[in-house]
Protein backbone atom coordinates (compact mmCIF):
# COMPACT_ATOMS: atom_id res chain seq x y z
CA UNK A 1 0.00 0.00 0.00
CA UNK A 2 2.53 2.74 0.71
CA UNK A 3 5.30 1.03 -1.97
CA UNK A 4 4.76 3.86 -4.37
CA UNK A 5 4.60 7.21 -1.32
CA UNK A 6 7.32 9.46 -2.36
CA UNK A 7 10.22 9.86 1.24
CA UNK A 8 8.90 13.54 2.04
CA UNK A 9 11.78 15.33 3.38
CA UNK A 10 11.23 18.44 5.53
CA UNK A 11 13.83 20.83 6.51
CA UNK A 12 15.18 23.99 7.37
CA UNK A 13 18.81 25.03 6.24
CA UNK A 14 18.79 26.19 10.14
CA UNK A 15 19.78 22.72 11.11
CA UNK A 16 22.74 21.38 10.78
CA UNK A 17 21.14 17.18 11.05
CA UNK A 18 18.84 17.88 8.26
CA UNK A 19 22.15 19.11 6.21
CA UNK A 20 23.39 15.87 7.51
CA UNK A 21 20.50 13.85 6.64
CA UNK A 22 19.64 15.64 3.02
CA UNK A 23 22.93 14.11 1.83
CA UNK A 24 22.01 10.94 2.81
CA UNK A 25 18.66 10.89 1.75
CA UNK A 26 18.89 10.41 -1.70
CA UNK A 27 20.83 7.21 -2.07
CA UNK A 28 18.30 5.67 1.07
CA UNK A 29 15.59 6.38 -1.33
CA UNK A 30 17.43 4.79 -3.94
CA UNK A 31 18.13 1.85 -1.83
CA UNK A 32 14.24 1.59 -1.58
CA UNK A 33 13.22 3.04 -5.28
CA UNK A 34 11.28 5.93 -3.49
CA UNK A 35 11.05 9.86 -4.62
CA UNK A 36 12.87 12.19 -2.70
CA UNK A 37 9.97 15.03 -2.15
CA UNK A 38 11.91 18.33 -0.56
CA UNK A 39 9.84 20.40 1.44
CA UNK A 40 11.13 23.40 3.07
CA UNK A 41 9.66 24.20 5.82
CA UNK A 42 10.53 27.07 8.82
CA UNK A 43 11.64 25.33 12.06
CA UNK A 44 10.69 28.63 13.98
CA UNK A 45 7.40 27.87 13.08
CA UNK A 46 7.46 24.73 14.46
CA UNK A 47 8.72 25.60 18.09
CA UNK A 48 6.29 28.80 18.10
CA UNK A 49 3.37 26.24 17.44
CA UNK A 50 4.12 23.98 19.85
CA UNK A 51 5.89 26.23 22.75
CA UNK A 52 9.19 24.77 22.36
CA UNK A 53 12.83 25.61 22.44
CA UNK A 54 15.11 25.16 19.78
CA UNK A 55 18.88 23.69 20.57
CA UNK A 56 20.28 26.71 19.58
CA UNK A 57 18.10 28.66 22.72
CA UNK A 58 19.52 26.24 25.50
CA UNK A 59 23.47 27.24 25.93
CA UNK A 60 24.94 23.76 26.74
CA UNK A 61 22.54 22.03 24.45
CA UNK A 62 23.86 24.25 21.72
CA UNK A 63 27.34 23.18 22.15
CA UNK A 64 26.57 20.23 22.75
CA UNK A 65 24.75 19.89 19.61
CA UNK A 66 27.62 21.54 17.59
CA UNK A 67 29.87 18.33 18.94
CA UNK A 68 27.62 15.41 18.17
CA UNK A 69 26.93 17.23 14.49
CA UNK A 70 30.74 17.57 14.34
CA UNK A 71 31.30 13.61 14.93
CA UNK A 72 28.29 12.61 13.03
CA UNK A 73 30.01 14.66 9.86
CA UNK A 74 33.13 13.14 10.81
CA UNK A 75 31.49 9.57 10.63
CA UNK A 76 30.32 10.63 7.40
CA UNK A 77 33.38 11.73 5.85
CA UNK A 78 31.30 14.95 4.67
CA UNK A 79 32.66 18.68 5.30
CA UNK A 80 30.79 20.42 8.60
CA UNK A 81 31.81 24.15 9.19
CA UNK A 82 29.68 26.49 10.63
CA UNK A 83 27.72 29.28 8.96
CA UNK A 84 29.00 33.05 8.94
CA UNK A 85 25.88 33.23 11.63
CA UNK A 86 23.58 30.85 13.80
CA UNK A 87 21.04 30.88 14.55
CA UNK A 88 20.16 32.88 11.05
CA UNK A 89 17.50 34.11 8.99
CA UNK A 90 16.62 31.13 6.59
CA UNK A 91 13.47 32.71 5.00
CA UNK A 92 14.93 33.70 1.55
CA UNK A 93 16.78 30.67 1.20
CA UNK A 94 13.71 28.27 2.04
CA UNK A 95 10.90 30.23 -0.17
CA UNK A 96 13.55 30.71 -2.94
CA UNK A 97 13.76 26.44 -2.81
CA UNK A 98 9.99 26.33 -2.62
CA UNK A 99 9.53 27.67 -5.69
CA UNK A 100 8.54 25.83 -9.05
CA UNK A 101 11.58 24.06 -10.66
CA UNK A 102 11.95 20.69 -12.65
CA UNK A 103 12.77 18.49 -9.89
CA UNK A 104 16.57 17.64 -10.84
CA UNK A 105 17.49 21.18 -10.66
CA UNK A 106 15.30 21.56 -6.88
CA UNK A 107 17.61 18.79 -5.96
CA UNK A 108 20.83 20.71 -7.27
CA UNK A 109 19.80 23.99 -5.56
CA UNK A 110 18.92 22.52 -2.76
CA UNK A 111 22.41 20.88 -2.94
CA UNK A 112 24.14 24.16 -3.48
CA UNK A 113 22.60 26.52 -0.33
CA UNK A 114 23.01 23.67 1.95
CA UNK A 115 27.10 23.85 0.65
CA UNK A 116 26.60 27.56 1.22
CA UNK A 117 25.45 27.26 4.80
CA UNK A 118 27.62 23.85 6.18
CA UNK A 119 30.20 23.29 4.30
CA UNK A 120 32.56 26.68 4.27
CA UNK A 121 30.13 29.29 2.27
CA UNK A 122 29.15 32.40 2.39
CA UNK A 123 25.81 31.72 4.36
CA UNK A 124 22.29 32.30 2.84
CA UNK A 125 20.61 35.53 4.39
CA UNK A 126 22.58 37.89 1.71
CA UNK A 127 20.16 38.35 -1.47
CA UNK A 128 23.05 38.96 -3.80
CA UNK A 129 24.71 36.02 -2.53
CA UNK A 130 22.17 34.10 -3.07
CA UNK A 131 20.89 35.38 -6.74
CA UNK A 132 24.75 34.14 -6.82
CA UNK A 133 24.28 30.87 -6.17
CA UNK A 134 21.27 30.49 -8.81
CA UNK A 135 23.21 32.28 -11.37
CA UNK A 136 25.76 29.54 -10.56
CA UNK A 137 23.19 26.64 -11.40
CA UNK A 138 22.11 28.56 -14.72
CA UNK A 139 19.04 29.27 -13.24
CA UNK A 140 18.35 34.12 -13.93
CA UNK A 141 19.84 34.70 -10.30
CA UNK A 142 17.80 37.95 -10.08
CA UNK A 143 14.63 36.81 -11.06
CA UNK A 144 14.98 33.91 -8.55
CA UNK A 145 14.96 36.21 -5.80
CA UNK A 146 12.62 38.34 -6.72
CA UNK A 147 10.11 35.84 -6.99
CA UNK A 148 11.61 34.22 -3.92
CA UNK A 149 9.76 37.64 -2.36
CA UNK A 150 6.92 37.36 -4.17
CA UNK A 151 3.66 37.05 -1.72
CA UNK A 152 3.42 33.92 -3.78
CA UNK A 153 6.41 32.32 -2.44
CA UNK A 154 5.77 33.32 1.03
CA UNK A 155 2.19 32.40 1.19
CA UNK A 156 3.77 28.87 -0.07
CA UNK A 157 6.37 28.36 2.45
CA UNK A 158 3.59 29.28 5.03
CA UNK A 159 1.47 26.98 3.92
CA UNK A 160 4.38 24.22 4.33
CA UNK A 161 4.76 25.00 7.44
CA UNK A 162 1.33 24.94 8.17
CA UNK A 163 0.54 21.90 6.76
CA UNK A 164 3.39 20.16 8.43
CA UNK A 165 2.52 21.67 12.18
CA UNK A 166 -1.06 19.90 11.39
CA UNK A 167 0.61 16.74 10.29
CA UNK A 168 2.35 16.74 13.90
CA UNK A 169 5.79 17.79 12.67
CA UNK A 170 7.96 19.08 15.89
CA UNK A 171 11.41 19.26 14.34
CA UNK A 172 13.63 18.90 11.75
CA UNK A 173 14.92 17.07 9.36
CA UNK A 174 11.58 15.37 9.26
CA UNK A 175 10.53 12.51 7.05
CA UNK A 176 7.16 11.68 6.06
CA UNK A 177 5.96 8.50 4.36
CA UNK A 178 2.30 8.97 3.46
CA UNK A 179 1.05 10.06 7.76
CA UNK A 180 4.36 7.82 8.86
CA UNK A 181 6.87 10.63 10.80
CA UNK A 182 10.23 10.29 11.20
CA UNK A 183 12.32 12.29 13.18
CA UNK A 184 15.77 13.32 12.73
CA UNK A 185 19.03 11.39 10.79
CA UNK A 186 19.00 8.98 13.81
CA UNK A 187 15.41 7.65 12.67
CA UNK A 188 16.81 6.62 9.41
CA UNK A 189 17.40 3.01 10.25
CA UNK A 190 13.63 3.02 11.17
CA UNK A 191 12.58 4.48 7.66
CA UNK A 192 14.15 1.80 5.90
CA UNK A 193 12.72 -0.70 8.54
CA UNK A 194 9.49 0.72 7.34
CA UNK A 195 9.99 1.01 3.66
CA UNK A 196 10.58 -2.83 4.04
CA UNK A 197 7.44 -3.29 5.92
CA UNK A 198 8.95 -4.77 9.26
CA UNK A 199 8.30 -1.94 11.45
CA UNK A 200 7.42 -3.61 14.34
CA UNK A 201 5.12 -1.39 16.05
CA UNK A 202 2.06 -2.89 17.46
CA UNK A 203 -0.92 -0.25 16.87
CA UNK A 204 -2.46 -1.90 19.70
CA UNK A 205 -0.16 -1.49 22.02
CA UNK A 206 0.39 2.07 21.28
CA UNK A 207 -3.02 3.24 21.65
CA UNK A 208 -2.57 2.05 24.82
CA UNK A 209 0.36 4.07 25.25
CA UNK A 210 -1.36 7.51 24.06
CA UNK A 211 -4.04 6.73 26.33
CA UNK A 212 -2.14 6.39 29.70
CA UNK A 213 -3.04 8.36 32.24
CA UNK A 214 -0.51 11.15 33.93
CA UNK A 215 0.30 11.34 37.94
CA UNK A 216 2.49 13.73 37.42
CA UNK A 217 2.32 17.25 35.84
CA UNK A 218 5.29 20.30 36.57
CA UNK A 219 4.09 23.36 37.49
CA UNK A 220 3.57 25.34 34.78
CA UNK A 221 3.31 23.04 32.13
CA UNK B 1 44.71 11.08 31.10
CA UNK B 2 40.91 10.33 30.81
CA UNK B 3 41.63 6.59 31.34
CA UNK B 4 40.75 5.70 34.66
CA UNK B 5 37.73 7.96 35.25
CA UNK B 6 34.28 6.21 35.36
CA UNK B 7 31.53 6.51 33.19
CA UNK B 8 28.75 8.49 35.42
CA UNK B 9 25.74 7.56 33.73
CA UNK B 10 22.97 10.21 35.11
CA UNK B 11 19.34 9.08 35.08
CA UNK B 12 15.17 9.11 35.72
CA UNK B 13 13.21 6.54 35.91
CA UNK B 14 10.62 8.57 33.51
CA UNK B 15 12.89 8.43 30.72
CA UNK B 16 12.28 5.32 28.38
CA UNK B 17 15.79 6.19 27.11
CA UNK B 18 17.45 6.05 29.91
CA UNK B 19 15.92 2.32 30.45
CA UNK B 20 17.49 1.59 27.01
CA UNK B 21 20.50 2.92 28.12
CA UNK B 22 21.04 1.36 31.43
CA UNK B 23 20.53 -2.31 29.84
CA UNK B 24 23.64 -1.26 27.28
CA UNK B 25 25.88 0.81 29.56
CA UNK B 26 27.41 -2.07 31.42
CA UNK B 27 28.33 -3.87 28.62
CA UNK B 28 30.15 -0.60 26.81
CA UNK B 29 31.69 -0.01 30.07
CA UNK B 30 33.33 -3.00 30.02
CA UNK B 31 34.40 -3.32 26.55
CA UNK B 32 36.75 -0.01 27.57
CA UNK B 33 37.44 -1.46 31.20
CA UNK B 34 35.36 1.67 32.98
CA UNK B 35 33.21 1.38 36.20
CA UNK B 36 29.60 2.72 35.77
CA UNK B 37 28.29 5.43 38.30
CA UNK B 38 25.00 5.76 38.08
CA UNK B 39 23.87 9.15 39.38
CA UNK B 40 20.11 9.36 39.86
CA UNK B 41 18.45 13.12 38.62
CA UNK B 42 15.06 15.03 38.73
CA UNK B 43 14.27 14.85 34.51
CA UNK B 44 11.58 17.53 35.34
CA UNK B 45 14.35 19.73 37.13
CA UNK B 46 16.72 19.83 34.12
CA UNK B 47 13.29 20.89 32.46
CA UNK B 48 12.63 23.73 34.50
CA UNK B 49 15.98 25.17 34.84
CA UNK B 50 16.22 25.39 31.23
CA UNK B 51 12.51 26.68 30.82
CA UNK B 52 12.46 24.04 28.18
CA UNK B 53 9.47 21.02 27.54
CA UNK B 54 9.84 17.27 27.81
CA UNK B 55 9.17 15.47 25.36
CA UNK B 56 5.47 14.09 27.15
CA UNK B 57 4.64 17.55 26.90
CA UNK B 58 4.63 18.25 23.36
CA UNK B 59 1.54 16.01 22.12
CA UNK B 60 2.82 14.59 18.50
CA UNK B 61 5.98 14.18 20.11
CA UNK B 62 5.18 12.20 22.77
CA UNK B 63 3.73 9.41 20.58
CA UNK B 64 6.81 9.63 18.34
CA UNK B 65 8.79 9.00 21.30
CA UNK B 66 6.27 6.40 21.98
CA UNK B 67 6.87 4.70 18.55
CA UNK B 68 10.68 5.42 18.23
CA UNK B 69 11.66 3.57 22.20
CA UNK B 70 9.18 0.35 20.95
CA UNK B 71 11.51 0.22 17.90
CA UNK B 72 15.06 0.57 19.55
CA UNK B 73 14.08 -2.02 22.14
CA UNK B 74 12.57 -3.91 19.41
CA UNK B 75 16.00 -3.75 17.86
CA UNK B 76 17.89 -4.77 21.13
CA UNK B 77 15.02 -8.12 21.79
CA UNK B 78 14.52 -5.80 24.82
CA UNK B 79 10.70 -6.27 26.81
CA UNK B 80 9.05 -2.34 26.80
CA UNK B 81 5.81 -2.04 28.95
CA UNK B 82 4.44 1.16 29.39
CA UNK B 83 4.48 1.54 32.94
CA UNK B 84 0.92 2.12 34.84
CA UNK B 85 0.98 5.98 34.21
CA UNK B 86 3.28 8.21 32.44
CA UNK B 87 4.68 10.85 33.29
CA UNK B 88 4.19 9.80 36.89
CA UNK B 89 6.31 10.81 39.75
CA UNK B 90 9.83 9.33 40.13
CA UNK B 91 10.95 10.76 43.45
CA UNK B 92 10.81 8.05 45.83
CA UNK B 93 12.12 5.51 43.62
CA UNK B 94 15.52 8.52 42.92
CA UNK B 95 15.84 8.68 46.46
CA UNK B 96 15.94 5.09 46.83
CA UNK B 97 18.24 4.54 43.99
CA UNK B 98 20.68 6.98 45.95
CA UNK B 99 21.15 5.64 49.40
CA UNK B 100 24.28 4.42 50.18
CA UNK B 101 25.01 0.87 49.23
CA UNK B 102 27.32 -1.32 47.71
CA UNK B 103 27.52 -0.80 43.96
CA UNK B 104 26.64 -4.39 43.01
CA UNK B 105 23.52 -4.09 44.78
CA UNK B 106 22.76 -0.64 43.64
CA UNK B 107 23.09 -1.76 40.00
CA UNK B 108 20.76 -4.88 40.63
CA UNK B 109 18.50 -2.49 42.68
CA UNK B 110 18.14 -0.22 39.71
CA UNK B 111 17.65 -2.75 37.70
CA UNK B 112 15.02 -4.05 39.16
CA UNK B 113 13.34 -0.53 39.31
CA UNK B 114 13.62 -0.29 35.58
CA UNK B 115 11.99 -3.39 35.08
CA UNK B 116 9.32 -2.05 37.75
CA UNK B 117 8.72 0.27 35.41
CA UNK B 118 9.39 -0.07 32.17
CA UNK B 119 9.10 -4.10 31.56
CA UNK B 120 5.86 -4.46 32.27
CA UNK B 121 6.37 -3.88 36.58
CA UNK B 122 3.48 -2.34 38.53
CA UNK B 123 5.40 1.19 38.58
CA UNK B 124 7.48 2.12 41.10
CA UNK B 125 5.53 5.17 43.13
CA UNK B 126 3.68 3.07 45.38
CA UNK B 127 5.98 2.92 48.46
CA UNK B 128 4.41 -0.34 49.31
CA UNK B 129 5.53 -1.70 45.76
CA UNK B 130 9.08 -0.33 46.33
CA UNK B 131 9.35 -1.68 49.50
CA UNK B 132 8.44 -5.05 48.61
CA UNK B 133 10.82 -4.88 45.23
CA UNK B 134 14.02 -4.16 47.98
CA UNK B 135 12.58 -7.12 49.85
CA UNK B 136 12.96 -9.13 46.76
CA UNK B 137 16.47 -8.08 46.54
CA UNK B 138 17.37 -9.31 50.30
CA UNK B 139 16.95 -5.17 51.77
CA UNK B 140 14.80 -4.18 54.55
CA UNK B 141 12.30 -3.02 52.13
CA UNK B 142 10.58 -0.75 54.98
CA UNK B 143 13.40 0.91 55.70
CA UNK B 144 14.40 1.27 52.43
CA UNK B 145 11.29 3.27 51.86
CA UNK B 146 11.90 5.50 55.61
CA UNK B 147 15.18 6.26 54.26
CA UNK B 148 14.51 7.15 50.87
CA UNK B 149 11.85 8.97 52.77
CA UNK B 150 14.67 11.12 54.62
CA UNK B 151 15.53 14.96 54.24
CA UNK B 152 18.99 13.64 53.54
CA UNK B 153 17.74 11.43 50.88
CA UNK B 154 16.31 14.06 49.63
CA UNK B 155 18.98 16.82 49.90
CA UNK B 156 21.08 14.25 48.27
CA UNK B 157 18.95 13.54 44.95
CA UNK B 158 18.52 17.54 45.04
CA UNK B 159 22.12 17.98 44.94
CA UNK B 160 22.66 15.09 42.04
CA UNK B 161 20.17 17.26 40.18
CA UNK B 162 22.10 20.64 41.18
CA UNK B 163 25.42 19.38 40.19
CA UNK B 164 23.73 17.60 36.71
CA UNK B 165 22.30 21.61 35.66
CA UNK B 166 25.60 22.88 36.76
CA UNK B 167 27.44 20.65 34.50
CA UNK B 168 25.02 21.69 31.38
CA UNK B 169 23.22 19.02 31.55
CA UNK B 170 19.97 19.45 30.22
CA UNK B 171 18.46 15.64 29.08
CA UNK B 172 18.20 11.91 30.48
CA UNK B 173 20.20 9.96 30.09
CA UNK B 174 23.42 11.53 30.22
CA UNK B 175 26.95 10.42 30.38
CA UNK B 176 29.67 12.00 31.50
CA UNK B 177 33.01 11.44 31.29
CA UNK B 178 35.08 13.67 33.54
CA UNK B 179 33.56 16.76 32.44
CA UNK B 180 32.41 15.31 28.77
CA UNK B 181 28.89 15.36 28.46
CA UNK B 182 26.92 12.17 26.03
CA UNK B 183 23.38 12.80 25.58
CA UNK B 184 21.05 10.01 25.29
CA UNK B 185 21.49 6.47 23.85
CA UNK B 186 22.27 7.46 20.25
CA UNK B 187 25.53 8.94 21.91
CA UNK B 188 27.18 5.52 22.83
CA UNK B 189 28.84 4.72 19.52
CA UNK B 190 30.76 8.68 20.11
CA UNK B 191 30.75 7.85 23.90
CA UNK B 192 33.04 4.70 23.02
CA UNK B 193 35.27 6.51 20.31
CA UNK B 194 35.86 9.25 22.80
CA UNK B 195 37.00 6.30 24.96
CA UNK B 196 39.02 4.97 22.60
CA UNK B 197 40.82 8.56 22.28
CA UNK B 198 38.99 8.78 19.14
CA UNK B 199 37.34 11.75 19.34
CA UNK B 200 37.43 14.14 16.14
CA UNK B 201 36.07 17.34 17.28
CA UNK B 202 38.51 20.16 16.80
CA UNK B 203 38.49 22.37 19.85
CA UNK B 204 39.68 25.51 17.45
CA UNK B 205 36.57 25.00 15.27
CA UNK B 206 34.55 24.32 18.15
CA UNK B 207 35.47 27.75 20.06
CA UNK B 208 34.18 29.43 16.22
CA UNK B 209 31.14 27.76 16.64
CA UNK B 210 30.51 28.69 19.96
CA UNK B 211 31.15 32.48 19.72
CA UNK B 212 28.75 32.37 16.14
CA UNK B 213 26.94 35.61 16.11
CA UNK B 214 23.08 35.06 15.43
CA UNK B 215 21.09 36.81 12.91
CA UNK B 216 18.12 36.00 13.51
CA UNK B 217 16.23 35.42 17.04
CA UNK B 218 12.63 34.71 17.53
CA UNK B 219 10.17 36.66 19.00
CA UNK B 220 9.65 35.97 22.54
CA UNK B 221 12.59 33.48 22.74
Amino acid sequence: MTSSLPIRFLFDYVSPYAYIAWTQVHAMAERHGRAVEPVPILFAALLAAHGHKGPAEIPPKRIYIFKNVARQAHRLSLPLVPPPAHPFNPLLALRASSLPMETATRRRWIDRLYAATWAGGPGVEDPAVVARLAGELGLDGDAVVAAARSDEAKARLRAQTDEAVRAGVFGVPTILVGDELFWGYDAFPDVEQYLRGEDPIDLAGLARWANLPATARREGA
